[in-house]
């Protein structure tokens, strides 16, 4: 009949209005059986390792109606992304001891009964935790986002804001190896350090020690912007709307920026959008999962060689998973951020 | 040496801030020798037949930088297109007599040294005025904007703001030819009435005598909008994001609502882009001039056979042309603006 263990979990208390607290999540304990019920088909018992901290998941911790994500369910562990290891399992795909990577939820062992958006980890001489982030879905938005969206050109200027996070340092990684002229914002020193040092952007600023971004703009690009990798919207988006090129393109990923208010900032200067002849697209990764396998064949290679390279910010113990996704809204994470509930 | 006669000019008296007037314009007469000068390589004297009055010249009226259109002189006849005929030529490509369309000035006639961007009427059997609107700028735009930018497809739902203007009576009318659901917004009963009645809209509404635009186009797109084509912009963009379905496009034509702001309208639901994975995108009719002989090989027969009508709104003489102008931004015009400065 499986172990009985005790099984502490991340539950949302309720609905969350305007900036989260991590007192919006609360710590339980209960207990679960390590094994997959008998009238439980096709689901598996997984002992999650690593739990991953995403932006997106501010929008599941609202009430919503016909959004691209459904609300969490207020009373449940909130659900996520995360890697995990296989304990028990009744679905054909998965066996006892595989690792695998994808939707679970924050608590220590998940009952985990939809499973497609589960996949088995092929590779393991990579960090596990990579999996929720360069191997993950964060890497894949990059890939997808940079090569499919934003049409690039070999020699063209591309600006990425948020660009140290877990998104904004692959981009621009990618955006270098293609030869692109790359610069990324930041919010402090030590991100606009780790994308000039670590990440070899061209170039980086701490966009909270600019009072007029469209001038900090016309300084590193004073030829205009060809392509925006847009994280962050609001004022950002309007200053570089006034710095684009002729035909650029933004990719819009995230509006991180946005994502806390109760009405949203207007962007004023579409009009550029007409003048400049700009194109720009809204995407999520889950439209383009058919190009994970041509994804992870380019970039195991680069990782190997040592061409990429990916910055985590890992806190320890799934009591640190609420104030770590909170953390994501002020910046506070340094890199991609990561839970670790087990390194086994 | 040529006849010289009296030549009455529209003169824009200085930059324009704000909602333009008609006192920013005045009536001016001089006097012109029907005759290219002598050292006037490649020229024409042409006599203007019609003026055509469009929103984008709002933007030339101001004192700019690094627009897509250069700022008008004060001091100087305005310039813009028209229809008119050839009374003295120093180009091979030209004669006497010729019928052009293309960039001329606010005045009767026009020594035109610049002449790249006139074109040779090759069709006379339908009214010469249409070269201002259905067979000039005004169709061409309608064209690409609706084949080429919005990826149309049978069946979708299409929403047209300013609706039976110059551009919008033919995207509506191409939309219901190509199997879309047409639905247009105008500002006046007058006009919702064309929109049904000549142009063959499924509906229409007057957008004045809605208090909730968001509400409005639910009640006539209960699934949603596929495509949006955008000529007025600010609160209307900003109900339109709230109502396009997954996978939108909006062409993004002109945004006539902001022209005359000196600050313009935050629009707040762009995380809507995202969502949804919207597609927006700026196009100038310039850019696709290589398009233009495909576009009345189209659209020559479908006047012929009565499939697409245009509504135009004569202003009598060059006098009426500053009135005309103004009239646009205040939506007094019943289809496209025309001034008639010598029908012949």
């Amino acid at each position: 009949m499986g172990e009985e263990v005790r099984n502490k979990q991340i539950i949302l208390k309720n609905y969350v209005k305007g900036f989260p607290k991590e007192s919006d999540m609360i710590l339980e304990t209960s207990t679960i059986k390590l094994k997959v019920p008998e009238d439980c088909n096709d689901a598996v018992l997984a002992k999650n390792l690593y739990l991953s901290c995403d932006p997106y998941m501010r929008a599941r911790m609202t009430k919503t109606e016909g959004s691209y994500v459904d609300s969490f369910t207020p009373g449940s562990a909130i659900a996520g992304y995360g890697v995990a290891r296989i304990l028990d399992s009744s679905n054909p795909n998965f066996k006892k001891g595989d690792l695998v990577w994808g939707l679970t939820r924050w608590e220590e062992y998940a009952l985990i009964k939809s499973t497609q958006a589960l996949f088995k980890i092929q590779h393991t001489d990579v960090p596990l935790s990579y999996y929720t982030g360069l191997l993950g879905i964060p890497g894949h938005t990059a890939y997808v986002g940079f090569y499919e969206v934003c049409s690039p050109k070999k020699g063209e200027t591309i600006f990425i804001s948020a660009a140290s996070g877990a998104v904004g340092q692959l981009v621009g990684q990618f955006a270098k190896l293609f030869g692109c002229y790359v610069v990324g914002s930041a919010g402090s020193k030590e991100k606009v350090d780790l994308l000039k040092n670590k990440f070899g952007f061209d170039e980086a600023f701490n966009y909270k020690e600019e009072h007029d971004l469209n001038s900090a703009l016309k300084r590193y690009f004073p030829s205009g912007i060809d392509i925006y990798f847009e994280n962050v919207g609001g004022k950002m988006l309007d200053a570089v709307l006034l710095n684009m090129r002729l035909r650029g393109r933004i990719a819009v990923c995230g509006m991180i920026s946005q994502y806390n208010l109760e009405e949203p900032e207007g962007v004023q200067n579409l009009l550029c959008v007409i003048s400049k002849r700009i194109r720009m697209e809204g995407f999520i990764v889950s439209d383009y999962y058919h190009l994970y396998p041509k994804f992870v064949e380019m970039v195991l290679p680069l990782i190997k060689e040592g061409k990429i390279t990916y910055v985590e910010d890992l806190a320890n113990g799934l009591e640190s998973a609420p104030s770590a996704l909170i953390g994501l809204f002020s910046g506070r994470n340094v890199g991609k951020q990561v839970v670790v509930v087990d390194p086994e």
